[in-house]
């Protein structure tokens, strides 16, 4: 966000529906997640990229002064949606991968034939610098265009301390110079390194003691994220790691018991990790652990929908249980290559039993919670960064019941146009 | 498609993968449809709206003598899409049911609340015809947006011999007023109205010697579906309707063995029905009678997600079986409300194991020839409408990949841009 400007002055008027979300200082929970706090024909008036006051369009029009003025036309404005789980740089693609899945090949068989996550790091490692950023960049393009303006980053492609730091320098360089916000995570602990699969000691011992370090002193990442499953890394290594980054100042995320309930939600609580992500296969234990923990959960129903598996995270169960659940789109190039959390919104509406205002909640107010920005983002409530979407629509439940396509209109980042004009019929017709 | 004039020359240079699907000119059964006839560097001439020649670049820019020129720039070109199965004339939504499936209500709860169907035909009913077609136009605005260029377009919410052509008028309207060609299928046979719950063969009768007639002798319908399902139309009673509507001159369509393996296939086997369509239930004796009586089935994966099933219909067995498959998007305000083809190639994909390939083929030229326009669109070959996509990416497998957005370019009916300039950053960022 480094290098833009934000100094109009805006009124926005007649939305149809503001969906402020405006509440509490604090992550929504239980029934909270149901009330999305919306103001019909409503406004907001927007100073120097920040939220002025929210209201009615009437009080609104009535202070609007020399403020520019958009007429919303009785669309739907909805807070930028913040994405709290995302591995936006990496080279190359998995469509190989993809194909061959459908062909009804295993993971393993994949993996033989040269495809899977470590095709994914040989061509990232091999990448330059500037080559990632680039791919990371119409990635950047995409996530704007979804309606995305604050985006988690996750390394862990890059599985070396060389590597691993050239993609978190192409995130900061992705916060400079797009209009959205990254948040960088460092992910070194993603999987074991073929050149260590037979001493995953070593490269757990190079994560704490060589990349965790850099990572710190460079201050390239807020947050330290785990990958902690059988086969990557155990519940002890885990720990030592998370527990390396804690004393190095990271905030910590865990991919827990996405393939089996291996006991990395209870870790999560344990250590009281900002989030705990994916959580196919928690159960009763690891919820409550969440909850003494503190933990969010944060689902994923893309990966499981792009798998082609039916195990979804027991969402309601954790809503119940007073977990302020966020969903998250995973983008990544092998499970999960959606960057659009409509199709989340979707997915968790329509295979998790989430209400659409629960997931819509879980997308924006809760997720930006989860990265430590709830008092910047994630409403639309006077101090904060006036990040919303303007779609074409009378209702909010649209944005989920529809699905597959985007009725974004136009995406405005600290009171700046930065997206606009969806694909329109030619003038003539 | 009346009213539009297309009398330009174009010449279209440098698609990466100009995806052709030349060939026979039948419908693409077994190995055949996953041969696209991709051309590398792939180029077009366009003459008044058809295709005139079809090669590499350097092929159609040395012939291009005073042709428009239009730098696909490395991009991917496809035939546009050809939804053969869609509702898209209604009254409103059914926003209010999806939250309640959300909330775990069944089918009949909704029901009993004034939802489901029901609530659509009454509100359609209720509807005059230009509140019909204004509504109806913002779908087409979105077909368009998904690069689908021909859409079949079914009746079925009106359930009154007045009702049922009010929709057919709107459709023939859609026809004449949009760029997109539809494809009018008379549908009273949608379900038993409620005034008639008691009596379905005073139904059956109305749909048989008055509907039909009417619709028959205005040319309003080019096939005849009907609703084959116990509680629906019972076998009799869809051999009845279907039967009357051939001895008019209608093509059969067959909605089929989508709640229960009821007989809908075989049925349409002994028809010989142009399609069957859903078949969610259908087993081995249903495909055999399909392929001896020469029907295409219509597989509508939008409409098993979106009711939150896993029960995908069979896809690869039926093209083992050298059925010509199609998938379609199901569009309509309760069980499939999505307007994206691309979506529909996703979960082919990810849900019912169909390679990239093989989902294109079936909503492209197979589509088309189930629509009886085999001959005229569906592919990229000399003599066809100019009807195509541009897309964002390199390699037409992407467009499966990628969920849950669109990488749509620019859309062009019979040679004309009809739509173009997706959603973009504003020029200062």
């Amino acid at each position: 966000m480094g290098s833009f400007e934000f100094l109009n002055s805006l009124a926005i008027l007649h939305a149809a529906q503001l969906v402020t979300l405006a509440g509490a200082k604090r992550p929504r929970v239980g029934a909270e997640m149901s009330d999305l706090a919306i103001i019909r024909d409503g406004g907001m008036r927007i100073n120097d990229g920040k939220i002025d006051s929210v209201g009615s369009s009437d009080e609104i029009e009535k202070n609007a002064d020399d403020a520019e003025i958009v007429d919303a036309d009785g669309q739907v404005i909805l807070p930028g949606f913040v994405d709290a789980h995302a591995h936006p740089v990496f080279a190359g693609d998995r469509l190989d991968d993809f194909e061959r899945r459908t062909r009804g090949e295993t993971y393993e068989q994949i993996a033989a034939a040269g495809g899977g996550i470590w095709s994914t790091v040989e061509k990232t490692r091999a990448a330059s610098e500037i080559d990632l950023f680039e791919q990371a960049k119409k990635h950047a393009s995409w996530f704007l265009k979804c309606g995305k303006t604050t985006v988690e980053a996750k390394s862990g492609y890059g599985l070396t301390g060389d590597d691993e730091l050239k993609i978190l320098r192409v995130i900061r360089r992705l916060n400079d110079e797009t209009p959205l916000e990254f948040v960088p995570t460092f992910l070194g602990a993603h999987a074991i390194p073929h050149e260590d699969r037979q001493s995953p000691e070593r490269y757990v011992d190079l994560v704490i003691n060589e990349m965790l370090p850099r990572v710190a002193n460079e201050k390239l990442a807020e947050f330290c994220d785990v990958f902690c499953e059988q086969g990557y890394f155990d519940i002890e290594q885990s720990r030592e790691i998370s527990t390396a980054a804690k004393k190095l100042g990271l905030k910590l995320r865990i991919h827990a018991d996405q393939l089996s309930n291996s006991g990395g939600a209870k870790l999560a609580g344990e250590l009281k990790a900002t989030t705990a992500d994916h959580l196919e296969k928690t159960e009763d234990q690891g919820i409550a652990a969440m909850k003494s923990g503190g933990v969010q959960p944060v689902l994923l129903p893309g990966s499981v929908y792009a798998l082609g598996s039916t195990c979804y995270p027991r969402a309601r169960e954790m809503i119940e249980a007073g977990l302020a659940v966020v969903i998250a789109t995973d983008f990544n190039p092998g499970s999960s290559p959606s960057p659009s959390m409509l199709m989340m919104l979707s997915l968790a509406c329509r295979q998790m039993k989430m209400s659409p205002a629960e997931a819509i909640s879980a997308s924006t107010i809760n997720a930006a919670h989860s990265l430590g920005r709830g008092d910047k983002i994630g409403s639309l409530e006077p101090g904060k960064f006036a990040n919303f979407s303007i779609f074409d629509c009378k209702d909010y439940r649209e944005l989920a019941y529809w699905f597959g396509f985007s009725q974004a209109d136009s995406i405005y980042v600290r009171g700046e146009r930065v997206c606009s004009g969806g694909l329109r019929p030619s003038p003539k017709n």
